[in-house]
């Protein structure tokens, strides 16, 4: 029987994530204070995240960063995920490409969002937060911390996109459960909740408001620290958990990835599953193809400019050397509520300018057609934002379908789509636009 | 580090179902056929059920049953599943008892229900049946059996409880995605039906309705099986293979269960988790206690009487001799909908009658209270089923930690509850009685 599934056992979990910062040739364009235009330290950071987080923003030096063991201990609640090779996608397509997917679906708020959500709490109450906050799209990321700040014993508030609030009801529930105070945005909580509901009374929320709420509240608030899912590069390191089990797990199915594939809203995701190979091609020349899913309503990496952007939509963050489509950019409402992000991150976008990154737009029915398929072939619904990474990934398969290669493809399955059915039955019954 | 779970190598899953029938001291007795009142043989199933699990159903000579190739490479897409220590929900509760649970909520239909539905179609395919039907309470089962028999491409219909079909719309959504034909019980598509909604207009559904319905639709329908989620011995059989990789796991801790707990609704996941602990109590004397949880509404081991009764409410099936509600028992409507069942299957009746089982029922609000500190403690937010199981399991730990024994339990997660969001917000905004 052909191998199917190919886990770690726990001993096997790996002790320190990868700092890509490292190794880059051109490292990130530093961070500017909008005010004094001079460059952010990681002291600047300080009054609205916790400081180990803002060290590691900064941190170019320090290849590997050891993972706390209280992090592991929690991260053991989940991990190893499964890393799986998708034999029934593959019949389906009719493809010599070898296809692996990493589940991350199975985390028990059903994304990789807690990968990162664990140590920013754990840091948080080590440096004697009692209070964290922030935003979320679809609610996977806010699900996550209000789990995380439950286990750690800190309370949590969580300003949520208002369509995903309205069209995601189950995702506050989650939080709920958790005891998270949720809020939907834009709110009359916050000055730039007010500001944005002044202008225009329908606002039905965006990532970029959400975050603005968050970051004041934090501010507003003592004992209280701001915490973010994406775009940053901590962030973006708590995610390479994902690529370095994943590169363990394929030596165990005796392959390498000729091409990684993921969606991308923020980054957190893609880097995390392709930071750990892209090493290797950085340091040794390994050629490997990184693609990034993008949806076709939110292009900051196909379409949108390199440029000093806000990271929100009121201008309260530093400013971001990234690709972007502008703060003040409004997606269209499609369901994959965690991509509708209108920049990329730091460390992506210099990579993305360097050319270690291709990225590809997807749009919405198309995504959910693969997600389908998916669903069909694997048994596992895709988060919409997965899905992105499926169609992407479905693309190439065909290639190789054409040309008869035998190309080992591997995507991050980000998430699960169980709390997003509404979405499905909107496509199985020819409602999505 | 201490560790959290335990996890088997795709090379370790078991390659044999346990049959119990083949250790009871005392057989089930059989199966009785309502017009001639003579005992029912394998045979007599064959227009019902495919000849494989009909053979299966009487059984009562062969220990181990071989799992087919097909269904193991079936199986590995989820299997094994972790067994984890709730070193969370210990601390929560302060017990100095060890306590288990088997993860079956990771399988991709989020429930045990698969494992029984890939082998059920399995047969019916080899058998060249190119439908299937059956009936879902809660949508577990349904889903499973909708995803079974997208893998080996046979047509799938259910009939969900009407009650569930409007309470969990999410549930119906994922069948659907599948390809399933998914219709709300009673309803006007077959006698069965007809007659429950001429009497009752308001008829919300009911498992033992929706069962009616299903065998009606196999009945007439040309090769058409029908499929049960429960009741049946060659259900539970196919469970086993749940407690038979927990055995494993246990073993990798180093321990070995004292108590052994599972929500009760037909008993495939009670029978998949206790069967392969009982055949050494059975067989070696093993002093291990097996305890099922149900629903105080809906209390066949508690206060139901050992009796023959139908398995539906119309009467289609044979006569079962069971712990019983009666089948034209109403459950009032709780949230588990899968516990919502007025009898108890033929063997493990036996058991409890021989003294093997001890039961106990769960309010419907102890049983949330029990998943809502689950879910705070371990991550997971648990199916509301096994909240039950969750329940039962946090009063055994409180009879330790009262006595200060360091006994340990075992219980089953039989699912997740992310489809079942809605009941824990009325439970949280106390909506619920």
């Amino acid at each position: 029987m052909k191998q199917k599934r190919f886990i770690l056992q726990e001993s096997e979990i790996p002790r320190q994530w990868y700092n890509i910062q490292a190794d880059m040739v051109n490292k990130p364009q530093p961070l500017i204070h909008p005010g004094t235009k001079q460059p952010i330290k990681a002291e600047d950071l300080f009054p609205l995240f916790n400081e180990e987080c803002s060290r590691q923003e900064f941190n170019q030096t320090d290849r590997w960063i050891d993972i706390p063991e209280e992090v592991l201990e929690k991260y053991a609640y989940y991990r190893s995920t499964p890393l799986v090779r998708a034999y029934g996608l593959e019949e389906a397509i009719g493809t010599p490409a070898h296809i692996y997917f990493k589940n991350e679906s199975v985390s028990p708020m059903g994304s990789h969002k807690l990968n990162s959500a664990i140590p920013q709490v754990y840091y948080c109450k080590k440096e004697g937060v009692k209070n964290v906050t922030t935003e979320t799209g679809a609610g996977q990321w806010g699900a996550s911390l209000s789990y995380a700040a439950k286990l750690f014993g800190l309370e949590c508030a969580v300003y949520q996109v208002k369509i995903s609030y309205e069209q995601k009801p189950y995702r506050r529930n989650i939080m709920q459960v958790f005891g998270a105070q949720v809020t939907p945005s834009p709110s009359m909580s916050t000055r730039a909740g007010k500001d944005i509901l002044t202008k225009d009374p329908t606002h039905q929320g965006s990532l970029g408001t959400a975050i603005s709420e968050a970051v004041e509240l934090a501010q507003m608030t003592p004992d209280c620290k701001y915490t973010l899912g994406s775009v940053l590069n901590h962030v973006s390191l708590h995610q390479t958990v994902i690529g370095l089990e994943a590169e363990k797990q394929m030596a165990m199915a005796g392959e390498y990835p000729d091409v990684v594939i993921a969606c991308f809203g923020g980054g957190s995701n893609f880097s995390g599953i392709a930071y750990p190979f892209m090493r290797h091609t950085i340091c040794e020349g390994k050629k490997t193809r990184y693609i990034a899913a993008e949806p076709a309503s939110c292009p900051k990496l196909t379409k949108g400019k390199f440029m000093y952007d806000f990271g929100d939509e009121a201008g309260y963050t530093p400013l971001i050397p990234m690709y972007s489509l502008g703060h003040d950019f409004k997606p269209s409402l499609i369901h994959a509520g965690g991509l509708r992000y209108h920049g990329a991150g730091a460390i992506v976008s210099q990579l993305r300018k360097d050319g270690y990154i291709e990225a590809v737009d997807i749009e919405q029915n198309d995504s959910f057609k693969a997600g389908v398929l998916f669903a069909k072939s694997e048994g596992i619904i895709p988060a919409p934002e997965s899905c992105h990474a499926i169609a992407a990934t479905i693309n190439e398969a065909l290639k190789c379908k054409e040309t008869g290669e035998e190309k080992v493809i591997l995507f991050n399955l980000s998430g699960h789509g169980l709390v997003d059915m509404s979405a499905y039955d909107q496509y199985l019954t020819g409602q999505l636009g």
